[in-house]
């Protein structure tokens, strides 16, 4: 089965942008993925913010993004662009961190006017990280997720589009593996 | 056998990056795929410019595009992006042109601080026009670009990152195939 | 008088980049800035699009711009950033064209989604021409565009912040004009 | 006296970017302008990243941007944009926390390759934060910065234009300080 990681960067403790990824999580679970989430802020911030890979809990999150198939990369949008918390993390990646493996980017904000910081923001950074298959992104309103107690709802004009995206991620993770081998 | 179009996008009638394309076209057809290149500067200006993909040698290379499996695009640096040229071709092709296609973005320029147009400039776009399989682009000094009367001769130093590139992209592309028939 | 150039790069006969560029040279006119508009699809097709700089009526709009004191840029958002009709424009214009000259960049466009395309896409290019003073642009939606038969109508709510946005320029423009004389 | 803040980015203790910025905002001191300078890297981890702008020494620095007449804004370059830990600062500032501010970028690297991370990744983030006169930025290589034990060395061919950057974006505060009080 295919292993994908789940990386958030929202330093919220409250974050939509966690939610949504454990909502995205669990649909690439029910679709025969073996999922690992990590959320950014639940890492030790001193050596996170000295790039000290060596620590045994960011080393943890280092060597698992080496042995999956796939990451899915969230973010909140700050300042036009993903947050500095995020970044910190892909900062102290391996420089082909991501080559070989396919990439779904999601991002969350207030406005729909931010948008396009996936493409010209995110993106680019991944894409740094030696990623050569970053998919569609896609972005969700703040206001279209409602986390309850115990579970996250989307609402039906996210919803729809979200599943696309993530089931296209699915098949291409799917596809991506057999291949891995052949070649 | 997968068909790819090459579309290269400099205005000068003595471009290195025309030059570049055919010899990535011809790499290409050495590994199997059918490759039919274009060169924007050749299309009518008139309807170019007023995005009329309507007029015979317009329509015929959006429905080129229209029926490829691949698509390298190449384009000079020009101001920190793509050239003015080749997005006018862009601009007038269909909202999902680059849907389900492997794209190879290719730049040539007179200095490495330009490198970052690929990823930042021209990658967005192709994102926007529905591609979800962009790989690592390559960027090629104009130095390292000799046009002789029959052939193109890169220098060393650009040849064999080049066909690391190329090769991969063509791996992707023979992936692709089968799955597309599969899924 | 500080003297402005309005440029704008719609193909389009019935562009509202073109309707929302002659509102605002008309309020800069009010402010007793010397206007003169340019339209990049007026231009000669031809030697636009071979980066002939020398036909007449392409040097006469690089000729205005190294003689304007500040420019309006003004684009439509193809496929997440500018019209490659404008660009073409930009791209023969000369290394440092926009050195010290207030810039003030205006996108128009059908969806909020595209609004970063000013400070990702636009704004790398105004800077790339030597540009120092690039003020925040402003993003207007095709629908709160009306053109009338003798003049265009803006949604209340696009109306007020484009003033305060040219205004702020207008004044932007005018406080350089001394120190350029005095330093 | 203008008031200029320098930040600077870096997560390393033995930073070429710090050292970079200690020897500009040097040059900017004795040209009549009272400097600060903050390393972000100083700032308390735990609050920085869980955004916490009341903590007292991450209010001391949001209290000094806001009452500063310009900016200088350096980082290193990591994955080709500016590093997560400056990116976290800059989330935590007020929305127009750069709105009549000079701001003048300053970006390190390895490679000029990178160079294009300064107008693609570092300026759209300076201009969300409301600036609308970011003067043109300075990428220096970090084998041009030795760092002794009392002073920083500049290589020459880094040295020249730097000091060119540095002197314009000096003219251009003092300039805005009287323009301030007239408008």
């Amino acid at each position: 089965m295919p292993s994908i990681i789940v990386l958030s960067g929202s330093p919220s403790p409250t974050s939509k942008t966690a939610a949504l990824s454990g909502h995205v999580a669990n649909r690439l679970r029910a679709q025969g993925h073996v999922v690992r989430e990590f959320r950014v802020r639940d890492l030790p911030p001193v050596p996170l913010l000295s790039a000290d890979a060596a620590e045994p809990a960011i080393a943890e999150v280092v060597s698992a993004v080496a042995g999956a198939d796939a990451i899915v990369v969230a973010s909140p949008v700050y300042k036009a662009a993903y947050s500095g918390l995020l970044k910190s993390l892909l900062d102290l990646l391996p420089q082909f961190a991501l080559a070989d493996k396919a990439v779904l980017p999601l991002v969350t904000g207030g406005s729909p006017a931010h948008v396009l910081a996936i493409d010209y923001a995110l993106r680019p950074v991944l894409t740094a990280l030696g990623a050569d298959h970053v998919v569609q992104g896609w972005f969700v309103l703040d206001k279209h997720i409602t986390v309850g107690a115990d579970e996250v709802t989307l609402d039906p004009a996210a919803e729809g589009p979200l599943r696309t995206v993530v089931d296209g991620f699915s098949e291409a993770v799917h596809a991506r593996r057999p291949l891995a081998v052949a070649l």
